[in-house]
Order: C-alpha cells, then sequence, then structure tokens
C-alpha cells in the first residue's frame, strides 16, 4: 500500500518515475486521437482504432483514478481537489456517452479535452510559470485594464471615422472592436482594414499608443520568469550559506 | 456633510468603497449601452430601454456631480479641475441634446464618451502606469521621434520605388506613409504591399532596421513598471527600516 | 563676430536657442512640401507656393551655410565635415536643377530629402540613441548575423516545400526570400504564404525559432537605451558627489 | 607542418586570419550561386559559370578537408566531429552526382547547404548565442511546452466554434492549428480568420493570453545575451583585480 502510494503521488523512485511518464505519455496520445477523430473523410479501419485506443486510454485513466482514491490518506479531499475533479472528467464523458443516445456525444466528446490539464500535475515547469505570474500579477492586471480602455476607445474611435465608408464591415462598436483587436495585437488578418484618410490617420494614432502597450505584458512576464528563477536558486542556497554564516560566527 | 465629503473623497471607509464601485459599475453600464445604441436594427424596445438607462445614468451621474460641488472646499477649483470638467462632460451632452433639434444630437452623444475618463480617478493602477510613463518619459520621446524619422523616410523611400508599378495605392508620399504604418508596426494587413524587387529589398532593410526601433517603447514601458513598483515598494517600507535603523543606532 | 559664432554653433544663450528651433521649423517645412509634391492632380496655384517656399527655404538654407562657413575656424575642417557635406547636399540640388534642363529634375530633388539628416545636429535625444547603440553593436551585430542565416535556411526550405504546388509565388530562393521576411518579423501581408501541408509545418518550426531570434533586438536596445541614461546620469553626479567624498575625507 | 596547421586552425596569425576570411567568403558564394540555380529561365551562359564556380569551390572544399585531415593530431576524432561530419558533407554530393545518373541530383543538391553550418567554425558570436541560449535554456523549453499546450487548446477551440460556418478552412483541429500558429505568432497572412461572432470573442481571448506567452522568449534571449556578454567581460577582468586585490591585501 505503501509501495503503491509512493509511486502513485511521488515522482523520487524509478517506478514513480516511470509511472508518472507513462500517464503523459498516454495523455498527449489521447489529445492526438481526439485531433484526429476531427478529421474529415476518415476510413472504417481508423475509425476503429481510434475508438479502442480511446476504450484503452480511459480504461487506464479509470483505475489511474480508482489508485488514487485508494492511496488517498482523505478520501473527501481528493474527489474534491482540482485534480480530481479533472481525474473524474476525463473518464466521464466516455461512461455517460455510451449510456445514452449517440446524438449528444458529441458535446461530451469535447469535455474530454480536460485530459490536458492532467499534464499540469507532473509539471515542474508550470510550477515556475505560475511564479511568475504571481509575482508581475498586478502588473498584468494593470495591463489587462488599460489594454481594454484602449480598445474599446479605438472601437468607438474607428467607428465614427469608417461607418459611413463601410458600413458593412464597421457595422457597429462591437463591429469595430473585432478590427481593434486584430490591428492592436498586430495579427492584421486583412479582413478589415480602414480606407478613409480620417481612419487611417487615427489607427496610426492607436498604434502608436498600442505597441507601448499591448506587448507590455511579454516583457512584464519574461522578467517575472528570471525572477522566480532567481527566488528558486536563493532557496536552494540559502540553507548552506546560513550554516556557512553560523559558522564564521560561531 | 463631513461624513458625505468622506464617502465621496475617500474610499477607506466601506460606504467609501461602495460609493466608488456603483459609480464605476455605473460608468461600464453606460459605455456598454452606448457601444449597443450603434447596432443597426435595433427593436424599438431595446431603444427605449437603452433610452432609460440613459435617463438613469445621467440623473445620477448629476446627483454625483451636485454632491462633489458641495462637499468640496473650493469651488471654483473642482470646477475647473480636470475630472470636475470631465464630469460636466459626461452630463451635458445628454441635457443639450434634449433642448435642441434632433439632427445635433449625433455628435453630441460622442462626448459621452468621456466618462471613460471618469475611471481613471478610482483607479490605483492608472497611477503607477502614469508614474512608469514619467520614468521612461525622455526615452518614449526619443523614440517617437526617430519613429516619425523612420516612417517618413521609410514612405519616401517606397514612393520612388512602387510608384511606378502601383501608381494608385502609392499614389503619393502620404497614401506610401499608409503601407510604412502598417508594416513597421507588423500589422501588415494586405492591402498595400510592394511587388517590386527593389521596393521588397527596401522594406527587407526598412524592417530590419525597424524592429529594433518600433518595438522598444514596450520593452521600456515594461522596465519602468517594474521600477515603479520598486518605488512604491520602497516608500511603503522606508519609514519602518529606518526606525529599526535609528533603533539599532540609539 | 564671436557673438555671430555663439548663435550658431552654441545653443546655450536665447539667440542661438531661436536660431535652432527656427532652422528646425524649415527643416520639417521642407519636408512637408517636398511630401506634397508627390500628390497627384496638384492646382497650378499650389504649385505656385509650393515653388515660392522651396526657393525660400533654399535661399535661408545657403545664408545659414555660408554663416556657418564663415564663423568656421577651420574652414576646410567644415566643408569637409559630415555636417558641411549636408549642409551643402540640402542646397546643391536646387541650383543645379536650375542650371540644367528640366528631366533630370526628378533625381536631384530626392537629394532633398538629405535635408532631414540636418535635424540630427541639434537633436540630443539622438546622441543618446546613438549611444544605446554603440552599447549593444556586439549584440546587434550577432543578431543580424543569426537573422540573415536564418532567413536563408527558411527561404530554402520553403522553396523546396511550395515550389510544385505555387510555382509563380516560390520560383525561386529568392522569391521565397521575400515570404521569409514577411512572415518572420510577423508582417504577414497575405500575398504569399504556404498552402502544402509540409510548407505549414515547415513555417510553425520557422516562427517558433524565429520569434526568439528576430524581436530580440528590441529587447537589446531598450535595456541599452536605460543603460546609457544611467550613465549619463552618473557622468551629470559625478562631479559634485567626489567632492563631497573629498570634504568627507578630509 | 606546424605552420600549416597553425593557418588552419587558428586565427591569431595574419596567415590563418586570411585563410579563414577567403573560406568564409567561399561559402557565402557557394550559396549565393546556390540560390541562383533555383532562379528559373537561366541563360546557358549563366549555368555554364554557375557550374565553373561550383566546381571551383568544391575543389577547394576539398583541399581544406584534406588539409585539415592531414594537420589533425587525432585523425578519426576529426573525421567523425561535427565539423568534419559537416566539411565532407559539404562535398560529398557533388561527387555522388557526377558518378551516378541525372535523375538524383536534385535530391543531393539541397546537401550542399549543409555548407552553411561551417560559417559557425569561424563565428565567434555565434559563441556567445549559443551561451545565452544555455543560460535560459530552461525558460526556453517551459515557454515550449506553454506554447504547445495554448497552440492546442486554441485550435481545438476555433475548431468548434467556426467548423460549421467555414468547414473547408476549419476542417479539422489540424487545419485550426495552421490559424493557431498564424494568429499567436500575429503573422496574421488573411488566408483564414474567424467569421463568426463566438470565433471572435475565442480569438481576442486566445491573443490576450497569447500576446504574454508568445513574445516571451525574445525578452528571455535578450537579457540572457546581455548577462552571457556580463560572464564574458568578468572572464576577461577577472585575473587583473585579483591581482590588484592581492597587491592591497600584501
Amino acid at each position: 500500500m505503501d509501495r503503491l502510494r509512493q509511486i502513485i503521488e511521488e515522482s523520487d523512485t524509478t517506478a514513480g518515475r516511470v509511472f508518472d511518464l507513462s500517464i503523459q505519455a498516454l495523455i498527449v496520445l489521447s489529445l492526438i486521437t481526439f485531433s484526429i477523430e476531427t478529421l474529415p473523410d476518415l476510413s472504417p479501419v481508423t475509425q476503429k482504432w481510434l475508438r479502442w485506443i480511446e476504450v484503452g486510454t480511459v480504461f487506464i485513466f479509470t483505475l489511474e483514478y480508482i489508485a488514487r482514491f485508494i492511496v488517498a490518506e482523505r478520501k473527501v479531499a481528493f474527489v474534491t481537489s482540482f485534480f480530481g475533479v479533472i481525474d473524474l472528467l476525463s473518464i466521464l464523458p466516455f461512461y455517460i456517452s455510451t449510456g445514452v443516445d449517440l446524438r449528444s456525444i458529441r458535446a461530451f466528446r469535447m469535455l474530454r479535452l480536460f485530459r490536458i490539464f492532467k499534464l499540469v500535475r507532473y509539471s515542474k515547469a508550470i510550477r515556475r510559470f505560475h511564479r511568475a505570474l504571481l509575482i508581475a500579477r498586478e502588473e498584468l492586471i494593470l495591463y489587462l485594464f488599460v489594454t481594454f480602455i484602449l480598445l474599446y476607445l479605438a472601437s468607438v474611435g474607428i467607428y465614427y471615422f469608417e461607418h459611413q465608408a463601410q458600413p458593412e464591415t464597421f457595422a457597429s462598436v462591437f463591429h469595430s472592436l473585432w478590427w481593434a483587436v486584430a490591428t492592436l495585437t498586430t495579427v492584421g488578418y486583412g479582413d478589415v482594414y480602414p480606407v478613409t484618410v480620417g481612419g487611417r490617420v487615427f489607427t496610426f494614432g492607436v498604434l502608436l499608443v498600442g505597441l507601448g502597450v499591448v506587448s507590455v505584458p511579454a516583457g512584464l512576464v519574461a522578467s517575472a520568469l528570471s525572477k522566480a528563477r532567481e527566488l528558486e536558486d536563493k532557496e536552494g542556497k540559502d540553507r548552506p550559506i546560513l550554516t556557512e554564516e553560523s559558522h564564521g560566527n560561531g
């Protein structure tokens, strides 16, 4: 029992590491088959194969869920925890869709996507990213606030400049918002763009301000990531250094 | 009277906080209705609803303006202050448009957008953003200067390369400026682009220089924002640290 | 004579500052008229006005050139200096184009653009930008080198993937280079893009690497700019601090 | 023999520097002729010239390979080293394609591109870039991981929103992935874009998150590059400083 718990909940031992990697590989396989199923004109043979992979995947995920439930010390806490819910959501759609009629399968199938969050459990990297987001949280919220105001003002502005010239494309402020998003993120699909002189001058002004706003979060996250790494390095080193210092003091 | 002033002008107390959040919610509601009004083919029922929301919003904003005027210690200073003017501009269009004939309403309606600046009053985040802009002010002006020169040179250059091949799109230096804006900001709508070999090689050169110029302000603002946060943290900590130090010295 | 030199060569006095700003305003005016001349369908009245502004501008620039020549202590050094040559190139095209026949005017007219470099003389900001470029010089050259290799490999790669499917657009490696430039700078005009599965997967890979390379110089310049400002601040403060320190030591 | 080794393997002497630069120039020439060969409708004269340049280039590269083999102290180590293999791959296609029939030439010709890696041998700059990548390695892998998850979720999401409205463009999750790549990198060719309200709102959300993720690596590489430069400067200065300090201590 303790052995099983060690394998499932920790990744220090070889067996635990193999278990983690196997589940991760299975998640990726599951996501790939999910994608392949959306391809049009699949041959019956392929569809049968995909079905078998799906059955196998769900079977193993079910075993994993049961095993996690058994080794969990506090059963209720596990079932209601974030990963407990995700693990259940990963297998539930399969069982429900085989029970009920075929038409509602489509909607449930999408729930299988929740499996991607299972990947997070094993990922050390995500933790650092999460930490970086915490460091730059205030700035990122600030940026979001400024971005929303900027997008709104840009939408209203372009609506007044372009509405008469292109009544279809810039039909309302909401239609203009699509232009504002595509422009300020510099994606620029080319499906909507200003044609009047006023609209173009306005676009110029908006971009001049916008470039100094919209690309800022990337810089914030980048510097927060390096700060998060520094903090991790510090935590790892802190104790020995303190020991050395106490030696020096003693 | 003092109680009212506390609620309106400060946000330390619960009542003051509720007041602030209510006004903010009202501003956002007002902006949303403003946007919905631009939608084509609105039903008469919706239009009536929008009208009532508008009347209610202006009524509350008017009360707010009067209350602020009453509690203000220096009446003239309030009326002529930035937020005093904004508050007045937020309600004035409504009263003027009901007094005069209907045709001029459209132009006045846009003035209602000034309400968005009312949001700034309550926003602590905007203050930090403002501070960051002050820190990076010189660099941002420098960037603006270099950007303008670059845009101008790019426009003239592409005009000479593409004018003959595409006399409509690159009709003058001003027409070429639109291309320069869309290209150097990397938006690239795809409505104007060079087709000659010379124009393409020139575009390559311009982008090579331009990418090192146009995206710089984002980096400047990002680093200024972290500096602004550091300064805030320092100001918050400064006094206790000094006290501790004076204790240590004493 | 000394008074004149002070006005022309320095900008500490009020007269010197007025002189500098007047010349700058004239340069900007000259660039604007240059742009307006490219507009199609100009009325004869406008053309006459533009001509008069051009004559006036060149007249003042000629006076400035003569004045600078007179006050210069080393005449030859001035004439062969960067700004001496630029000042001459700004007025020469006018005199040559009035002497010779009309057909060659067009080519010479473009030389008037050199006036933009006259702006640099007065700009303190450009000096900091220049300093920042010096600090990040090595990294920028490195980036240029990597960018060129990346662009070349991307061009050859996409040529092999897309040549058969789109023999017109991806006719040769040079044609593919245009796609590589538009894609890696994320401009994406939409006039050339891959359509084969191989070409799209390749584009994905190139962008994954490219985004980590092409946007780097902006970050380099941004950090170099703040470093340049720090250095300037240091130079301004250095002496008084040293004095204080020597006081403390004495 | 020692003299030859010095010229080929080191670049301290004038002869060694000339040798290095000549080989580099030859590589660039070889890459240019490679590109020119892909141009359609080449005249027989040009083709003959290109052929002669190719023969000359391979001849010199063969001499270089033999020379490097002769001066190498450990022959086997050289042949199996990265640059040994690259050097061989640069000349091998030529010899094989002249021995066998003409049809397989095309595939082999592409192998000549490996010559670009020969450039790396001489480049000091690449070493710093390599160092910067090592510093930011963990963060870059993290970014890659997050980017892949984001791209996948974006693809599945847009597939559900747009599949019915545009069954051709968003035919499967894999087709949607192309949209996700073009959008999140902000290239935005304009060949695929959402048209439904749901798809556009989803795109907005994805871009809001995506901009904070996809442009991060550039910031990471930029800061790693400056750190790499600092480390280089430190290594260069370390010894004299230590000496000075030991003087001070002595």
